[in-house]
């Protein structure tokens, strides 16, 4: 089993994800509590609903609740994850190669930090995991990687220090390059930068960085 | 001079924004570049104007061009810094005692993660900054903090680690609390905690954490 979807009950552009999931075509799609509104309004249907439902609509419960093709985890309100995390960790035991997140951004900046957050299940568990709405790819990086011109989403690559340093950081193919730099926070140094070659590459020594490719 | 208001040219609600300036009553008012459009639309006159003014509209820049209590700071559009960055240090620079950033959040994400990055300016130079919009007040702390119920924002409390690690995290009059626990990233622990007593104490021992209020 290679990619899963889990949607996730924060902001969603229905036209956005809708598409993504057509076009990526996942083995496995998870509803993370009220994401599970998303997969009713649009007339698809999850393979697994994972939640403790205190955000779910009785509708969609309902709708969802009579189908036989569905696998349910109904988790303790009372709990110290959230139900995206169970989701993840229930799509790696499932088997996923690859995860993407779609419902993890929205106006609720707590909820969004912990998604990202989240990423680093990505790197203990050797999966890569991204974030992904009409703006954002969000991924949380280990090692170097490149980027081709072509098939960036968006203008804008950003970068943040996840680890308190991020040493010997090395930028090829971009406006603004670097070399050997250590790279720490309290900065906007890595913010709008753009590949300006046929492909970028991304190389560091030591630390794990946040790779935000992005458009207005 | 006590505090300091900088608009962001990130998404801002007019009705929230200008409710929150007029109840500060600030000493001084920056607009970091397309920020000035939300002065403008408002009829409200800021104190400083700094940015490379790729982003704000000719109408802004041609009604505070001619305003003679302005001062401008034009900034090289090739730059290391974003044009947050150059306000927060201006208005250090001015004396600012407090900053809150409007405008700082919205759909660009690599956006808002950088300004976050920006709050530690205020621990590196003991000035405490806040992001705010209507749904969250985020701030990054170096030391323990009280929060009393009744002045809280939002109904729930979050918790990230900025550090890699926060040392011997303790959290009472919380739902759910913590005892000296070493508070780590790549989970969902922190994520949407409430204030249960009169007043609840975050303590801990080492690192950096970033606290988000929030409301739905």
């Amino acid at each position: 089993m290679r990619h899963c979807i889990i949607v996730v009950g924060g902001y969603i552009n229905d036209i956005f994800a809708k598409e993504f999931i057509e076009k990526e075509r996942p083995e496995l799609c998870i509803a993370a509590d009220s994401g599970m509104n998303f997969f009713y309004r649009n007339k698809l249907t999850p393979d697994w609903i994972i939640g403790d439902f205190d955000s779910a609509s009785s509708e969609a419960l309902d709708y969802f609740g009579g189908q036989p093709d569905i696998s349910w985890i109904r988790l303790n309100p009372v709990k110290d994850d959230t139900d995206t995390e169970s989701a993840i960790r229930k799509a790696i035991a499932l088997g996923a190669e690859k995860i993407t997140l779609l419902g993890a951004t929205g106006t609720r900046i707590d909820h969004l930090l912990g998604n990202i957050e989240l990423l680093g299940i990505g790197l203990q568990n050797h999966i890569p995991i991204q974030i992904v709405d009409e703006r954002n790819r969000i991924r949380m990086i280990g090692a170097g990687i490149t980027l081709e011109k072509e098939k960036q989403f968006g203008k804008f690559v950003s970068l943040i220090p996840y680890t308190n340093v991020v040493k010997g950081l090395t930028l090829t193919g971009f406006k603004y390059p670097l070399d050997h730099y250590d790279f720490k926070g309290f900065c906007s140094l890595g913010v709008s930068n753009e590949i300006i070659a046929e492909s970028a590459e991304i190389a560091f020594e030591e630390g794990i960085l946040i790779v935000i490719e992005a458009r207005d």
